[in-house]
C-alpha cells in the first residue's frame, strides 16, 4: 500500500494552521502522501461541554498559546499574526474543501484561507475571499461554490466531522497512519516517521 | 548569569515522568543547569473546575494519552508501564523533594519515585518506599522524613504550588527560562535551546 498520512484539521484551529503550512514539505521529505481531511471541532468540543476553544475557556493556557504560536511559527519560518477574533468561523471554506477533496487545488486553497486568518488577521468565512482564492488557483469558482452549497456538498463536511468523532478525535490537528493516531502539530514528525516505516502489505498498526 | 532551566513538575503527571527521565542528559548536552521544582497540579486543576486529571475527565483524550506514552517512552528509551491507578498520590515524596531542593540526591530521588509508578505500577505515597530510596541515595532517611513533616518542611511544597499558580502554570511539566514559559515535554528541547542561546547579562526574555 501507498505510504500515506491523514491530516485532520479545522481551519479555525491555530495549531492546524502550523501543520497546514509545513506538512507538504515534511511529507515529501519522508516520501509520504497527505490526505487533507477538514472537520468541525465545534461539535466535538460541545460534547465535552465546552462552548468554544479551550484556549478561550482557560485563561492561563490561552495566554500561553499565543506566545507559543509566535515561537513555533518563527521556528518553522511560517508567517503569523495573532487573530483579533478567535476562533474565527470558516464554515464556507471548510465546506468547499470537504466537498472537493480530490481536487489538486484543495490543499493550497486551505493554506491560503488559513493564512488570511493567522497571518493577516482577516475573516475566512467570506464568499468574495473564497471566489478570489479559487480563481487564483485555476478553479471555476462559481461551479465550486454552487457544488459546495448543494445538499451533497454540505453533507461532505458533516460526514468528515462524524467520522472524526467516530474515530476518537478530540482536537486538531490529528494525524492517522492506518489506525495509529497522533494528536497535535508536535506529533507530525513522529506520524510521518511512522508512515515512512510501514512496508507494503503491513497491517493497520 | 548561569544558563539555567526551571523544571516544574508533579510526580503524578505522566508527561512530567518523561521529562524527569530525559532532562538531565538533554540539559548537559545543551550546557544548561536544571532546577527541579515540584508543585501540586491538584489545586490548579481545581481552579479550572476539574476534580482530577483531564486525561481521566476526557475519555477520548485519556485513551490516546496512554498509547502516546508508550510511543514517547519507546522513542526516548524510557521504561514505561501504564499505571493501574491514575493519577496516583505522591504527597509524601513531593514534600520530601520540595523541602530538600538543594540536596544533590533530590533529582535522582524524584526519578526513582516516579519510576515506581510509571515503570513498575507501584504506589508512590509510601513511607517505607521513600525510606528505602533515600537510603540507597546516601541520605539520612529518618532526618529527611522528620524535616519534611515539620511545618517548615510542609510549607515548601505549598509555596512551590502557590508560585506555580502565580506564574500562570496550568499543566505539567512546565519549563521556565527567565520569564519565558514552555509547556509540556514536547517543548523541553525548545526550552533548552532558548536557555543555551541566552548570553551573560541578557534580560529576562
Amino acid at each position: 500500500m501507498t505510504r500515506r498520512i491523514e491530516f485532520w484539521f479545522d481551519m479555525s484551529s491555530n495549531y492546524s494552521y502550523v501543520s497546514s503550512m509545513r506538512i507538504e514539505a515534511a511529507a515529501a521529505r519522508a516520501g509520504v502522501g497527505v490526505a487533507w481531511l477538514p472537520f468541525l471541532l465545534g461539535p466535538i468540543f460541545a460534547e465535552l461541554g465546552w462552548s468554544t476553544s479551550p484556549f478561550v475557556l482557560q485563561k492561563a493556557k490561552g495566554a500561553y498559546v499565543w506566545r507559543d504560536m509566535q515561537r513555533q511559527c518563527a521556528k518553522h519560518g511560517i508567517a503569523f499574526r495573532r487573530p483579533s477574533d478567535f476562533p474565527r468561523k470558516a464554515t464556507l471554506p471548510m465546506r468547499i474543501a470537504a466537498a472537493h477533496a480530490d481536487e489538486a487545488w484543495m490543499p493550497a486553497f486551505c493554506q491560503a484561507v488559513m493564512a488570511e486568518n493567522f497571518a493577516h488577521d482577516r475573516a475566512m468565512d467570506d464568499e468574495a475571499l473564497c471566489t478570489g482564492l479559487l480563481g487564483g488557483l485555476g478553479a471555476d469558482a462559481a461551479t465550486v461554490l454552487a457544488q459546495s452549497a448543494s445538499p451533497e456538498g454540505r453533507a461532505a463536511l458533516r460526514r468528515n466531522t462524524e467520522q472524526a468523532q467516530g474515530r476518537g478525535i478530540f482536537g486538531a490537528p490529528t494525524f492517522f497512519v492506518g489506525a495509529e493516531m497522533f494528536w497535535g502539530d508536535d506529533r507530525l514528525d513522529d506520524a510521518l516517521a511512522w508512515a515512512a516505516r510501514r512496508e507494503f502489505g503491513e497491517g493497520e498498526s
